[in-house]
């Protein structure tokens, strides 16, 4: 209660004494403060997009027209809440979709279903599928060690497990198994490839997510088996004494082709709208087997509720622009595509929401040298929400492209990860996994800080150097 | 440690002097007390059994050769491990199998894909599926208020929830849902029911699980959505705004006649085979979705590991049976060919082992006020495990129809169910559910408690009243 007492004591002051003295003018707006801390227990906005989105669309595939159904919801709902200057930038991508549901068959020595799902870029097995012997790698250097040709005819499978970190940083460890496993398999005669889901959970829900194939290797089939499947797939090789482990997989994606794509974008207007504006980013696509709640619909929900809230403290001096990113998922080709339009305007600050919907803990920037002052003052003021002050040099999101390719300034607004890849590119990714009280938490730390940012009448960024963007972000998400 | 020091000293002392003395004589087996200690600390032969036969076999839907293959391998097991009178005792039941994967699809006003799988006994919507507006209902009892003929064309939808309890109690409140309403729904006119899982998990695992229709009323199709899904389905209902929800379901399942299914016996000879057996159950069949783990490869590990601790502790008394029934989920067909099959073998006592692989918290009889001696030993053979003494009257698992049928004396085991119906009837029915140091503790107990009922020489049921079996035993697991 303590936090809202100002804006408690605002709102009294607001009450005129009824019929005893003439109508009082209106109040003031509360201050950024007030309004933040009543964000961090009353936020509904956040929680309205999230729910809306995931209950009125639900799963938004890059390219499809589901995705073009969440960039209406989503231009419908900026306009409704009054954010100005929306608009659907469209852009034209090759799009991969995911087919029939994947299946894995273990035909002998155990037979027996397991859950698969493809990647993304994955190729075809055609409906008959394909049957082959099950090879078993500890980790992508195994496979890489693997002699030319050795895979000739074989289904690769790499067991390399994910473990769970606060910060996501386990990403770094584990991605790459899903990244390039299946390219190394390929360039080695692998008719498929077989990954443990790159996530921390134990449930039977594959984790898909982006592949990819070196120049000059064909794609062939890729999936991720669900972590208890794919220990199951590891118990039999041990029970299996040496027998080979047959597999029939049928995933059955295509390539559509060229389709349209758009950035869904809308702007809080500033008093000055010749300033480079503040960029809050997010992507509105998901992958197919979620409803994107966590990934992403929860960042666009936190940066729009975040730039209504900062209007709520009065008009900010430069314009907040909002940027819910396309296809992000299959190659940020949204975040490319808005770098490539409107790279001649800069952006005074870049900061991006997309790591779920928990509490934010850490603040990092990219000018915490170059700029101490401010760094300092954006530190102090969302000490109160629990978030300390990081060491990190801010990279920036991975629909932030714009703003690295400006070299720009760039805050990152580090998430509590800890339940994030249990739900990352899952079908789980629903909206009950969502806390409200913590997407509140992120919504009043980011009214915070945009407002700052916001009111900021002095070049943000002052010299500090670039990070070059996580592997993470070269398009394999 | 505490615990085993009894067990170290028995072995300490049967280490010979090396070659100072003539060879010790062989030790004496270990008491009862010191095996069941030691399972608690050291058992493997449950974790192999559950281990092995969800990674050999996998599912075991009943009256398929899935459970044909589970038989095989438990009858193989059992043989292995040194059971006697091992058999397969056949029988023909009537046999259901899912068909294709479910599929679910709002086709307005918020088209997107719910994940959904069959009830048992549900019939086809064939592959062209219905299409139908969705009326929702809250609970059975409301679904029963409905005017005859008012679902005429429609989808009932009831959202009846389960909440946790650790004695699975709840079972009794949410169950009905599934069990009945499809059946009520279809003799108001519905071409087809979904229901919200009868499960406490969050995750886009439907939990599926018998129905079943009245005398006179045309089976429909009738299928569960997953928690999640169901959720969403509901915040539909409140944005649509009074606009129908359509739904496209389909669901493929298909009655195959009869086909062969089988109890899987195997024996611990007693001293005197002439005295009624102590006959030890659980059911080797499992839903198509999961692999049996908890429901209920993890009881047919516990009573096999204590049936054979049982022996280390010498040859008891009567014999030990074990009955590891088929086809229970689908209505307790192995229980009842087996009572038909034995009725005029009498039966000492019977215990069940059919709820997952968490701790027992509670022992209960039916003859505590009639043989309250033999009661009290057991309740304080089993304190030592952190197990009390209940003061209900054992009713007997749903495999123990024979026992029942007799009139005969009854001892439940009651396990920690708070996590059970996370994972009932899902496809998250695996062995990684299993905690092996519980699983040991199940060991543990029953190790003791079966060992005192083999030895025990006079009749044990000594008149207290029968009761009924429970409703979720009459068909409806």
């Amino acid at each position: 209660m303590n936090r809202i007492t100002p804006v408690l004591a605002a709102l009294s002051l607001a009450v005129p004494a009824a019929a005893k003295t003439p109508p009082a003018a209106p109040p003031p707006p509360p201050n950024l403060e007030q309004v933040a801390d009543e964000a961090l227990v009353r936020d509904e906005r956040a929680w309205d997009f999230v729910e809306g989105i995931t209950t009125e669309v639900g799963q938004r595939q890059a390219g499809t027209e589901a995705e073009a159904r969440g960039r209406a919801w989503a231009a419908a709902w900026l306009k409704q809440n009054g954010f100005r200057n929306v608009a659907d930038e469209h852009y034209m991508m090759p799009t991969w979709v995911p087919g029939e549901p994947g299946r894995a068959e273990i035909l002998g020595p155990f037979p027996q279903s397991l859950a698969v799902a493809p990647l993304g870029d994955s190729a075809s097995t055609g409906p008959e599928g394909i049957t082959a012997e099950v090879l078993m790698f500890r980790t992508v250097a195994d496979l890489q060690a693997a002699p030319a040709g050795s895979l000739a005819g074989r289904i690769a499978y790499v067991s390399n497990a994910m473990t769970r970190t606060q910060d996501g940083s386990q990403y770094g460890f584990a991605g790459p198994t899903r990244w390039v496993a299946a390219g190394i398999a390929a360039s080695k005669g692998a008719v498929a490839t077989v990954i443990k889901s790159v996530g921390t959970d134990s449930h039977r829900n594959p984790h898909t997510g982006g592949t990819s194939f070196p120049a000059g290797v064909k794609p062939t089939p890729a999936g991720a088996l669900s972590n208890p499947d794919a220990a199951n797939l590891e118990r039999m090789f041990k029970r299996a004494g040496g027998k080979p482990i047959t597999m029939k997989l049928v995933l059955t994606p295509r390539d559509l082709g060229e389709t349209q794509s758009g950035n869904v974008v809308g702007e809080i207007v500033g008093r000055n709208p010749s300033l480079p504006p503040v960029l809050l980013a997010c992507h509105l696509d998901s992958w197919w087997l979620g409803t994107g709640a966590v990934d992403d619909g929860a960042g666009c929900a936190i940066i729009a509720a975040a730039a209504l809230n900062v209007a709520k403290a009065g008009q900010p001096l430069r314009t907040v622009r909002v940027l819910f990113a396309g296809a992000e998922e299959t190659g940020l080709w949204g975040s490319k595509a808005y770098s490539a339009a409107h790279l001649g305007e800069p952006i005074a600050v870049g900061i991006e929401s997309d790591f779920g919907a928990d509490r934010i803990w850490r603040f990092d920037s990219n000018f915490r040298t170059t700029n101490p002052d401010l760094h300092k003052r954006i530190a102090a003021a969302v000490a109160r929400f629990g978030v300390s002050a990081g060491s990190e040099v801010a990279g920036g999101g991975a629909d932030l492209n714009i703003v690295r390719d400006q070299n720009g300034a760039l805050v990152d607004l580090q998430q509590d990860g800890t339940r994030y890849f249990d739900l990352h590119h899952t079908p789980d990714d629903t909206l009950d996994k969502i806390d409200p009280a913590q997407l509140r938490q992120n919504v009043a730390v980011w009214t915070q800080v945009v407002g700052i940012l916001a009111n900021e009448g002095t070049a943000i960024l002052t010299g500090s150097p670039m990070p070059s963007a996580p592997p993470i972000m070269d398009g394999k998400k």
